[in-house]
């Protein structure tokens, strides 16, 4: 249907005869000439309706609108002296139009392609034109090359990918599943993986070695800023391996794939830290380490201070640290009061702080420290004029994870990052294997069930000291996000069925929900583990995107709805009825109370 | 954890120090020394655990069990003379274990792996280990090649990879749908894709101009032989193309997946046949061309026949037509009755025959044939001693048909097939575009709503004339069976329109169901089209399997369910209830009448 592509005609073409297809990105109207960019897949190129080549043609061409797709025939011709566009790689020539074909018209579009749209609900409804934007188009590119150099790599490596099943089976220990009920089973439902993390093994089990799957998963969960009830992970396992084993393939896969995209080297031996350190020194198990602004132990400084706050915190077991936020002593109240939210939100009573102005301390706790705590202070946080220093005080945990939250909120307002092109990728190891929730009074798994204790701390898994176990367990961060995880798995039955007995699932529980793994691992299962990664928070930050919904051909909004086709949607009587269900929504009638009672109380829905 | 792996130790490796992993492939004890063969995934070596060079794993390998998991070091030494294994690459030498890992035990396998296992249920409920066998390995590794092979022919032909939704829209006009129900909109639903047609046409009018993925889709229906609910298709679509675009690119892309999957060239420029040829002279639209037995019309021939069922097949407008089984005039009179019934099971009334024996027709119809119609009968059937011919007499259609399953059954019978290595690729072409279904008193479309009328006939469209309609449709088949199929879609609102009033679906279903699509074609719709191949049944006939089932890591049985994992499976009330669903399926109850009354009435579950 065409010769030529609209990024491809060059000086050297001229005088040829030349057919192109596209749609118009611009028509403008010269001394009642018309003149039109086609805009294909590829680029631009600018076509000419002069009536002394086709009069019927010129004709057409004032009736041409934005969008309208085209065939054209003409003539490559140089465009006249200085009206030549460098910016446009085909911007010497033109196209002198002898030949013209409407293959669609179009009405006038719901929004401009060359300006953004903050209306989010406006562009999911007309997706298929909000992908005609260059950067949407760019990052629909960016994402299957991305896909593209993992599975070259991972080919090339000796592994085989493998589908497994999307209808498949309700796990427990992990997220609400989306269920899919059965019509051949009545009663019965199938479940959408969250990832294929038994199958994966069982895989290993079968003796494949190497797998890996670009694979489909689901969460019924409620959907924050940037989630998808279904996203993409590269899931990846192998066996006979240690944790070194895949932490090369995953480096090698990385390198792989920045080199293919963006043509960045990023070398390898990623720095590593363990979770505690992670904690510790920057209150997450995703430390962004394009900055400092580490946190300090300042336990040892007010051992015995006279400001309650700190004492009790200490007294009870727990720490006091801080953060020291160089020359932020600008800080606003209001900036101080967002800060105080945040780490109230994440568990603190409050947020002490002390800024450094005019060599003076202004702050309202300094007046309980002594000097020796104040000289301490200063030393030990190189406190200087301007900075701004903001504390923590409580358990461990909690304290890190307040001054790591308020450590990002810092950088954000002080713009940090802004126009910063590093990529500090890291490796966070030695999850602990076990956490205690309060809400289910009970030990969950902190990676999944089948994650594996450290071999210095199986013991411990025995003798039921769930604490102190660190799981063989390894996350990739690049700036502060979680690219992915993994673990090196249990392979032994007993060892499995002391995990779960940990998690207060019983034998007969383990037999009905986990049986055919159990089985699995009494007829030879290899040591094994392997690693999943985020493909959409991958090919995100590949873009330079804020949102996984920018790299996404077709996202839902964060009620789970698609706006364009208008799912999920009412369902026939008769298709329930088929698979022996009976919905009880009232979503309808209180849609009708909702609409009646518009004024009086806000939308439940 | 191995300096190599197990296919790859050569003579030239004598005297190095190895280690190697894998399973025991089996264990011999020659004069109280253990030999044993070592199994990786790649292939067999030979390990010797000698008491002289390590007498506490010596003595250890007297436990050593089939597929339990080991690791060991040894030096490669030469076998004894006479004790080498031509069959195996491996065979010269063999490893003088000084150091035994036992990574895992093995219980004993429910199964031997060495032997074919004809019980498919307790083939599946141990999948892990059914998959060890090296026919399913080779099967999987095919598989992987194949999907590589396509994606890397896509990918330099510049198609684009896009991930499309499976939490996705019921759609009216196709196979029954799974739904998932949504929690965040109770009340509503999402149905898994069959395909993702819609959405890979809205990436046309998103500008994509080339898109593919190796798609899952899904499929409610009753589970015929080898089916499966959900099923992979490679999934093309492209704009700005013409049947000879798609049909160019599917050809090159089965022949760089055969060429990599099986080293074969199987050329280009496969055959071609409009479907009603194909009907005429195999009666099917999937002939399988690797042999003749042609269908020969005979309507001339009995004109103005005296036997009833001829002339009264052709004075209501029908056909009378015949193959010609050459040499099977042996058939036994079982086979005969297993063709009858097979022709009445297709629509035939019965199956009249004549057997050419000793010189003489032998048939209960020959003596209503006159001389002349004898004569014409024996010329155009070519018929020679020792020959069968077959007749089928009624509409054209249900006489193509049946004549077209009986000459599959009899080249089935004749062993036609045995040992048969041709690869005949066929593509069949216009296809009827609408075909009037009796049960639902309608129009419906043969391929789906959005297959584009070829140009002569768009006219008929719009005149109601459905019956003689040509879609511009296609499909490719190899040895009788379908690949794939696609077609040129339409990119007009007006014709969409039209098609879907030929499907009886009113303007405001029109929009309630398609208005997403409906709008696209408004705003500057590229003309399109594509095509899917059904990945499963490629990769089935590459591996030479005669079901899908071998070529699927984790299939489902004909009841839709899996095995292993015993999906699907109850849920707790409390998902349902979050749901807003009600199961009102009887399943338990009957299960317990069931158990009770086994001995009075069959389950009828």
């Amino acid at each position: 249907m065409r010769t030529h592509h609209c990024n491809e005609l060059r000086e050297s073409d001229i005088d040829s005869t030349v057919t192109l297809v596209g749609w118009i990105q611009s028509a403008r109207d010269h001394g009642g000439v018309i003149f039109v960019d086609l805009r294909d897949r590829e680029g631009l190129t600018q076509a000419v309706f002069r009536p002394e080549e086709n009069a019927e043609a010129a004709k057409l061409s004032h009736t041409l609108r934005e969008e309208d797709v085209l065939r054209i025939t003409g003539r490559v011709a140089k465009r006249l002296e200085g009206t030549s566009n460098d910016k446009l790689a085909t911007g010497a020539i033109e196209i002198v139009v002898t030949d013209l074909e409407i293959l669609n018209k179009a009405e006038v579009l719901p929004f401009r392609l060359d300006k953004e749209l903050s209306n989010e609900d406006l562009r999911m409804k007309y997706r298929f034109l909000d992908l005609r934007r260059p950067r949407m188009a760019r990052n629909l590119q960016l994402r299957h090359r991305a896909t593209k150099a993992t599975r070259d790599f991972l080919d090339d490596a000796g592994f085989l990918e493998i589908e497994t099943p999307v209808l498949s089976k309700s796990t427990p220990e992990g997220a609400r599943d989306f269920l899919v009920p059965s019509r051949l089973n009545p009663g019965q439902f199938y479940a959408l993986p969250q990832a294929p993390q038994q199958y994966k093994q069982l895989l290993m089990v079968a003796g494949v070695e190497k797998y890996f799957q670009i694979a489909r998963c689901f969460r019924d969960e409620d959907l924050r800023a940037d989630r998808q009830p279904e996203f993409t992970q590269i899931d990846i396992e192998a066996s006979f391996v240690d944790r070194e084993d895949i932490i090369k393939t995953t480096e090698g896969l990385l390198q792989r794939v920045f080199k293919e995209c963006l043509d960045k080297e990023i070398g390898g031996n990623f720095l590593r830290m363990t979770w505690h350190d992670a904690m510790n020194r920057y209150g997450s198990d995703k430390p962004d380490l394009r900055f400092g602004m580490e946190i300090e132990d300042l336990s040892d400084v007010f051992a015995s201070s006279g400001f309650k706050v700190f004492s009790s915190a200490l007294a009870s077991g727990g720490t006091v640290k801080a953060i020291n936020a160089k020359g932020f002593a600008c800080v606003t109240t209001g900036q101080i009061n967002n800060l105080t939210e945040l780490a109230k939100l994440h568990g603190a009573k409050g947020l002490a702080f002390i800024k450094v102005e005019n060599g003076e301390w202004k702050s309202p706790i300094v007046k309980f420290f002594s000097e020796e705590e104040k000289a301490a202070l200063a030393e030990k946080m190189k406190m200087e004029e301007g900075d701004l220093i903001l504390f923590g005080a409580g358990d461990w945990q909690t304290s890190c994870e307040v001054l790591g939250r308020v450590r990002l909120a810092v950088a954000d307002y002080q713009k940090l990052l802004e126009n910063d092109d590093q990529l500090k990728f890291l490796w966070v190891t030695d999850f602990p294997l076990l956490a205690f929730s309060p809400e289910e009074d009970r030990w969950v798994a902190v990676h999944h069930p089948f994650t594996r204790p450290r071999a210095e701390d199986v013991e411990k898994l025995q003798k039921g000291e769930y604490a102190k176990i660190r799981a063989e367990a390894y996350d990739v961060v690049l700036n502060g996000h979680e690219l992915g995880g993994g673990s090196i798995r249990i392979h032994e039955q007993d060892l499995q069925s002391d995990m779960f007995k940990a998690l207060g699932i019983s034998e007969e529980e383990q037999i009905e929900m986990f049986s055919h793994i159990l089985d699995a691992f009494k007829f030879g299962a290899p040591p094994h583990g392997g690693i999943a990664l985020g493909l959409d928070r991958l090919v995100m930050l590949l873009a330079g995107e804020v949102s996984i919904r920018e790299v996404i051909a077709f996202p839902k909004n964060n009620r789970g709805a698609d706006l364009m086709s208008q799912s999920p949607a009412d369902v026939e009587f008769k298709q329930l009825r088929d698979l022996y269900l009976r919905s009880v929504a009232k979503r309808k009638e209180e849609k009708l109370v909702e609409s009646t009672n518009k004024d009086i109380e806000p939308s439940s829905n």
